[in-house]
């Protein structure tokens, strides 16, 4: 919390993103027992993963376990999470006339399980450990519910997007008014500090970015309650940081393709940074992951502000072990930096 | 040719990758006559397909149709074209000991056919159009042969890289060789400037980019016969121009992710540029193709040195009618700016 607002820390907090997940043994083992949406669905699965992940990796921060498509149910949209397969949408958004039949977001509570897991885990948490709630940002969802699921080229997205302004901008200001409500409901319920994550937004060009989303973006940050800190990530985004530091967030997330020194320049350092290892290097040898922590760690400068995490959330066949060891090496040599 | 120059042009020239592909009615009657690796092996056939886009288009360029893995076969590669699947490779290089089992290329006429297919196509094309030959660029090809086929996020082959920077070298610098005798028979045989396409290097952080790639990219283009412009693309590639430029080209490629003008700047003006149009903005209406095309002529400002394209290949379900205006467009709008 205290780098989220860029004060001094005594050493460099790490949280990594999927923390909770298939790379994990423990996650497996609850997983078995039910399906991907009935783990979300549940507070207390849900809630046992997330706390599990961060006494396991002695990390500094958990993420509640959530999906970012959950939201688009009481939007109106079918959504299936086939057996390794990913989410399927089974009505997507393609022409114009389907944004009419989005629903607006009249209940909040149509994602109660969501804020009683982040009460669950606040009380199971400990007390120095801050809780994050999330949402995925409004063209990451727009896209997957105009693609149907995942996409190469984003071709559905970007023809609504380029033939017809108009309903791609309502269909995005209706989600991002969903987006609002739900991080509010979300801190309600305990929540210290909200993430969006606009995974997909680098297909774009900053042209169209600033055109098409950035105010979108904009608008859910400004309506999240104040006070509250907020994690503004995407990937593949090294030329469009400056267009969402001015979308909004305290603390932008960065992804390995830029050095870290240079995003947060770009940036302005009145703003924080998470990031930036490549969730590939946790495959390496502990030497080269070593190498890479602190490559970051050096660019960073023991500047406070500076949340270490990936570019990217770890990948299914990470080895634990050096996910543990590198959340180690990362107190370990920054405590030497900041003092 | 003038504009890999940098000399001054009545209008900007345009060409467009993958211009003999899919997307096109002609192109598909010639392969439903055969497989994808006949229609590479046939110089007769791939002559015609490199000029009927040419014809049909009105570009002013042609590349001659080739594939970048057709290299790897007389490195001791297995590569077989699955249908509807893309290239696979049964023996992919997995761990430092495979590295030795690579080939060097002696005999550089193992690809003949290409070279054939050089002059047939020298010999049916106009002679103010000049003929691209190309490579993929030594990190692709690598990350191809580790992986065995495409990949979401290059885990075999950065694992091999981080963990085994010696096999990696090896293995790097064995390709790069090769890569330099291709390309100089392709010159021989009649090709006027060349392309190394770095399609995948966009994975990478600039760091790793600099100590794994640049040293083999740059041996490529320093032994590029004398005189013939280089063109080096890659795409993703937002933090890694300054580095594409040290590595060498006298061309070098921009995607749509970064703006056109931003882009030549941190490349310096000293260089060409070749770019950018998002290959999505083709499905769009033509009112948006238009203001995509000026924003990008725009961007370029009338300098010269600019080469129009696309920010990656013209995919298979693109309407011709939009890639044949496009091509009107920016010779009509660049011929008022250059005028």
């Amino acid at each position: 919390m205290r780098a989220c607002r860029r004060e001094p820390v005594p050493y460099t907090p790490i949280w990594l993103m999927r923390q909770a997940g298939r790379y994990m043994a423990e996650y497996r083992e609850v997983r078995a027992r039910t399906t991907f949406l009935e783990l979300c669905k549940t507070p207390s699965l849900a809630a046992e993963v997330t706390v599990t992940a961060v006494e396991r990796l002695g990390v500094d921060a958990a993420i509640i376990f959530a999906d970012i498509l959950l939201i688009l149910e009481p939007l109106g949209i079918d959504l299936e999470f086939a057996q390794g397969e990913g989410p399927v949408i089974h009505n997507p958004v393609r022409k114009p006339a389907d944004v009419d039949r989005l629903r607006e977001l009249e209940d909040v509570n149509a994602l109660e399980f969501v804020y009683e897991a982040i009460r669950q885990t606040r009380r199971a948490l400990k007390r120095d450990i801050p809780l994050i709630g999330f949402c995925g940002a409004p063209f990451t969802l727009a896209s997957y519910l105009i693609e149907g699921g995942g996409s190469k080229n984003y071709v559905h997205a970007k023809r609504l997007m380029y033939d017809d302004a108009g309903a791609w901008h309502a269909m995005m200001a209706l989600i991002s008014r969903a987006l609002a409500k739900y991080l509010n409901a979300q801190i309600e319920a305990g929540a210290q500090a909200v993430q969006l994550f606009d995974s997909w937004v680098g297909c774009l060009s900053p042209d169209d970015y600033r055109e098409f989303v950035l105010p979108h973006t904009r608008s859910v940050i400004q309506n999240v309650a104040a006070g509250v800190p907020v994690i503004h990530f995407g990937t593949g985004t090294a030329t469009l940081l400056e267009l969402m530091r001015e979308a909004g967030g305290d603390v932008i997330g960065l992804d390995w393709r830029v050095r870290l020194d240079e995003g947060w320049q770009r940036i302005g350092h009145d703003a924080a940074v998470m990031g930036n290892l490549d969730p590939v290097v946790l495959f390496a040898n502990q030497d080269a992951l070593r190498a890479h922590a602190k490559r970051i760690l050096d660019q960073a400068g023991g500047r406070a502000g500076h949340i270490f995490n990936l570019g990217h959330g770890i990948l299914p066949e990470t080895p634990v072990e050096n996910v543990i060891a590198l959340v180690d090496m990362v107190h370990e040599m920054s405590h030497r930096l900041h003092g």
